[in-house]
């Protein structure tokens, strides 16, 4: 459980942990009508953002998860998730800081999974395995506890590429002896750009996709209960 | 993995289970029409409320699974779902006596968690969480294994303070030097009490409330695959 | 971590995680419609079902996931998927082969489970417990990342059954002296024929089945919207 090679400085670790908490509990607020989250629904899930990732990633590497040995990711997380609450309906407005915070939230995640499977001695496809899961975990866990289609098996190609591609790169500059940081670093910002460039290039906002093809998602996984009225 | 401060007593632990056991039986045994679960689905879902708690503890603590290192935990499992079965006619009738025993295991998992992690050195914000989710985590399990609406994100806010209120008090009381046996006996009580209170407060009982508004989560779910008819 | 009674041999073990694949794969591909999983979808779901049985294995043993610490495992799981869609269109109709192919899948993750439990000194009870987790496993994950009801409680009682008499005829065996390779076999062999004659006794292929109760299941699940239009 020793990682000689590199450790994720703590407050780049806090900053991926607060970013996801307010992303996630954006999501959770932007839910309206009867099956709107009360305040623990949200919190919940700005938790589940803002650490699953990171949970999930010292599972999967059999070590003891590091975001609950100190007290600071859980206070982060839920510091985050009530800013997020609050501010919802100003951050609202501001789509595109979302979907880069978001963008960015991934990248950090899958470079700092990727980095520590690296430290840990696994070889390059596992290390990049468990910085993908990383980087989508929390988004997968999400989606379950809110009883929505998991994204990335439906929609999520370029959100899960993306989120590989980064950790690929990181990985393979890593075999190539470029130092870790470096390589996080572009991992990055591969993962950031290719999330930013897939939403500019589809000329909508990730949610409102997202959404619509949920909704299309779930029409067809409903069998017809009542068959159309005929004519 | 050693526990030196505290380990739970066996009796205490295996009560938890198979009370565990018997209320996931029930619960699931209550399932009546074409979703019925067969046998093996209620002794299931029995395991799962009665070791889930359990097992995700141990996951987030970083530790074996404590209810596989001995036969006992599984057999008084698979026995309590057995008897929850057989006796589930004769227990819907006491619905007052399946909320004290389900606010008593939810009490009892959470201060377990807690302790627990505590013992293994963990600091009081994570020794809660952990606690918190033992508590709740063997019906979050249920609900997805069931393909349920997630409980404690719609309906659950009291469900889920309750376990995290016990957990709390217990932390603090032990930061503060009290016996950990007193603190977890307190925590307990706590979210036991608070778990009926609520129940009663609603003037109804929980499992009702939970499939009533389980039930407009599960409308407001669903896109309207028909438009209601013109008249 | 140490493994002195037995240790998978990698061949065997690769084998498993390559049909776990292929059939993974499969499965996904044979969604139609708009529902259809892309490329990545069912690549993923192919890892799920390759992979998913001896993740759940190392994380209830508690120690590090096997799978991640060479890159033979995911390497194989992902050209197994691969080829799994490629030949999506000619397996479907080789329905027996894939029944086969399954019943096997499961019999060899629930012998790897239980053998790797027994090995690790886990008693008989939590090792068999531990195997069929792991031969049912993947499967679980699968329906939970795909929106599908969990097939186990409400299909599969035979499936689930079939899994956990071949791990319990292999911890049973072993108990007795048997030597742990012949045991193995045993159950392997064991879980695979229930499994087959089930899919043969009820003269329909399990893949139709399930869709069949599956369908029933959605529909009994999601409430009625719309009222039957009266006449």
């Amino acid at each position: 459980m020793t990682e000689p090679l590199f450790s994720i400085p703590l407050w780049a670790d806090l900053t991926a942990v607060g970013l996801g908490g307010v992303q996630g509990a954006l999501f959770a607020s932007g839910f309206r009508g009867q099956r709107r989250l009360d305040l623990l629904g949200v919190t919940i899930i700005g938790i589940i953002i803002g650490m699953g990732g990171g949970l999930i990633r010292d599972l999967l590497l059999g070590v003891a998860p590091a975001t609950l040995q100190t007290n600071g990711y859980l206070l982060t997380a839920i510091a985050a998730s009530l800013v997020g609450m609050l501010l919802a309906n100003v951050f609202q407005r501001l789509n595109r800081v979302i979907v880069i915070l978001d963008a960015l939230v991934i990248g950090l995640f899958g470079a700092f999974g990727t980095s520590k499977a690296l430290a840990l001695g696994l070889p390059l496809v596992p290390a990049v395995f468990v910085g993908a899961c990383s980087a989508v975990g929390g988004s997968v866990l999400r989606d379950i506890m809110m009883g929505l289609p998991v994204a990335i098996m439906h929609v999520g190609s370029l959100y899960a590429v993306a989120a590989g591609a980064g950790c690929l790169v990181l990985g393979v500059l890593h075999v190539f002896g470029v130092e870790i940081v470096v390589a996080a670093i572009v991992g990055i910002t591969v993962t950031t750009v290719i999330r930013i460039l897939a939403v500019v290039f589809d000329v909508s906002l990730p949610e409102q996709r997202m959404l619509h093809r949920r909704k299309v998602a779930v029409e067809t996984a409903a069998i017809p209960i009542v068959p159309p009225p005929a004519d």
